[in-house]
């Protein structure tokens, strides 16, 4: 296989801890108790660092899952709230991003904006945001709201956000502060803007209380790829976050996606399509097969029946694991992430799937691809997607930690090194630099511009 | 002057950049460019590390004051999130404590209780929070409100806040993680408690998705002095931030509020009353005058004017600046910081300062009570408050920095050594240790050591 010139892969470091995969915690090597560990966090950060990641991807939700007692007792359900974590992070690494998963619909838009902008100048240009939607009822009951928002609210909730975001970013230009001690001139007033702000679901009027970011705007990660989410998305992101199991699929969406920019003014480089890649890496095909079996068999019924349902927002508990997938209700009824209750409807019929084999098969990467196999053959798997139009970059999402990543790190790393597929060192400057991204112009500093050429 | 036994005084390190005098960007030596430069900051927490200060302490607000243009340009209005900094220091320091400011008036609980729970954990046990309630309409138009709450309802909610918070912080037993990888039990879900909040202002369920905190719940702080908020101090703070110029007033509000503990079933000493010192520190006498002469010279007229309606939150624009303050409104028609507009109305009245006299006095303190002279000098008007029932220790606000913070290291913090009256090495434990307060009990823990007693 033959890669474009110069093209080279974007990597994400997906951190949940201690693993993806729902028994992760279980395996031998992982740490379990690690969980709420600052040094853990910071040696998994640093390996990254070293593999030369473009950024650490932290999700995010805000309730513990306790329908079931199984997934309070048979999972992980605590971990560090993500922007805490990235901040105490990064002042311990120095070149990887830090994306943090913020939902628009139980937030409020100043202080979103004002804390990725105070990590984005604490971290000299390294902040990224994934923008997402909450969709479960028990996050609602934590927010003085009895259930979620319907999909199409929440996604018009979001887009509005996110214009309050960008805008709220845009409050100082980025010469705006002179600190001129003689003068008593800390700033030129005629570079702050209010926003005034009125819209259907925010009323906000700035100017934000932080400068600028150093990149102009953080770099705006999305997953939805629903119709909403995908045009959401072909209009604000930058980094596309995605879960495909086939090759077709990726192409579909990658096509799809690209295919919308134009109409926005956008270019296709100015959006990284990223599908997540959960990889079980072993020194030889047996060692991974072997792995993935151990993983498997970790994994109690009753906390790979409380995963599915959760995916699928629709309660398995009572049916016969053995068998099939009882009838699922319509996908217009489903009020959850519809394109995963799809993806994973689809496999079980596609592939004649028991409800045991089905949530085997997705509790480790929850509906992302798996690969498996030697460096090699990892690499191979992650070349033929990228080469092929199905991808720019992958979010790697190992299965248990640490040795899931530093597997990665130490083996397949090196492998797409000599391929010429990866970067060996850092380019300079910014995490929006290093993906390849535009630095957002101001737009009170383009109109200046243009009047200076014009003139 | 003798002090009582192993008493020994708290101090804050309280961080505004850079400095807390309303000119001290101006100053020669302040690094007025360095308001969102991370290693400035990190400068700042190790100095204040190296003088085994209790913890660093950050204000915040929610909105750039613009209603004059002086304030825009003459004062500094960006500064980093509290928590996003804090976050970022506690890996670059070990012992000293961390302490953000978040307003219950524009927040969720679970969102705060889960940070500061983070915090905690990625600390070791240093994180502390300082309630506060917003009272700018300024912050209330960021959050789609065309004013303020009123007081009463600021600390009303405040309150219910604070109950949800420390509920959310017992979700889980101390104990209540197992990481049994052979049982397949993470956790013991008996040891998982759901709040089922359900109040006035908030409906929360619960449970928090991080792991009781090291400290069990970080140290509350609190800063109000009107009536509601000694009551709510009395009642959960265990450290108060206070503003008073003159030792009667000190003494008599330590009296107040420590006199209220007991109807809490609470001991004087599970309450840290600080208030806030704003010192001019010279090797000499004449070098600390020259010191404050310089930095109100250095205001412009503006600002000043500025600075001080916003802190009676009555605009002073267009009155003669040599003359006396104008008739104020009555006390009860003021929906703002009520004990800081008192403070102020009654100090000017006292010396009969003109309203450039006033803000030239508060304009470095703000309210708070300014020192001045000699290390020994300092030290010396420090001990008469903490030996005279006026203050468990103080709040340092330096001048200008980091100038200000490296004299009070090195030219005092050895006097206080010297005297007895301060560490010289950090005890081991967490914030809570150090501060000398306990650790909260977890209530099922309680109910739980009770039962095991009698039987």
């Amino acid at each position: 296989m033959t890669t474009q010139q110069n093209r080279q892969l974007k990597l994400g470091a997906f951190f949940m801890i201690p693993g993806h995969h729902v028994a992760a915690w279980r395996y031998p090597e992982a740490e379990a108790s690690s969980v709420l560990n600052f040094n853990f966090y910071k040696k998994l950060a640093q390996t990254a660092e070293r593999g030369k990641f473009d950024m650490v991807f932290l999700a995010d939700g805000y309730a513990v899952s306790n329908r079931f007692p199984a997934a309070l007792e048979q999972t992980v359900s605590v971990r560090p709230e993500p922007l805490t974590l990235l901040s105490a992070l990064s002042s311990v690494t120095e070149h990887i991003g830090l994306a943090a998963t913020v939902s628009t619909t139980y937030n409020e838009p100043f202080h979103v904006a004002r804390k990725f902008a105070s990590l984005d100048h604490l971290s000299g240009g390294r902040a990224a945001w994934n923008v997402v939607t909450s969709a479960q009822d028990e996050e609602a009951l934590n927010f003085n709201q009895q259930s979620h928002l319907l999909h199409e609210l929440r996604y018009d909730r979001a887009e509005e956000f996110l214009n309050v975001v960008t805008g709220l970013w845009n409050s100082w230009e980025d010469d705006a502060f002179l600190y001129d001690k003689d003068n008593a001139k800390f700033a030129d007033g005629s570079k702050a803007h209010t926003l005034n702000h009125e819209g259907k679901w925010f009323s906000v009027r700035g100017p934000l209380n932080v400068a600028r970011p150093v990149q102009g705007h953080p770099v705006i990660v999305q997953a939805g790829a629903s119709e909403p989410g995908k045009e959401l998305a072909a209009r604000t992101a930058e980094v596309i976050f995605t879960a495909w199991q086939t090759l077709e699929e990726a192409q579909a969406f990658y096509a799809d996606v690209k295919g919308r920019l134009a109409k926005y003014g956008r270019s296709p480089d100015s959006l990284k399509i990223m599908p997540g890649v959960f990889p079980i890496i072993g020194r030889t095909e047996e060692e991974a097969d072997e792995k993935k079996a151990k993983l498997e068999e970790l994994i109690p019924v009753e906390a790979g029946v409380s995963l599915l349902s959760n995916l699928i927002s629709f309660d398995l508990a009572g049916f016969d694991v053995d068998g099939p997938l009882p009838d699922l209700p319509e996908l217009a009824l489903i009020n959850g992430g519809k394109s995963r209750f799809t993806l994973l409807k689809d496999l079980a019929e596609r592939e004649g799937l028991t409800i045991r084999k089905l949530y085997q098969r997705i509790a480790g990467a929850r509906g992302h691809r798996e690969i498996k196999g030697t460096p090699v053959q990892i690499a191979d798997q992650l070349e033929e997607w990228f080469v092929s139009g199905a991808a720019d970059g992958f979010n790697i999402m190992p299965p248990y930690l640490p040795g899931g990543l530093d597997d990665f790190v130490e083996l397949v790393v090196p492998e797409l090194q000599r391929r010429g597929l990866f970067r060996t060192e850092y380019e300079p400057g910014t995490l929006r630099d290093r993906l390849g991204l535009a630095r957002p112009v101001h737009p009170a500093q383009q109109v200046r511009a243009a009047a200076t050429t014009h003139a």
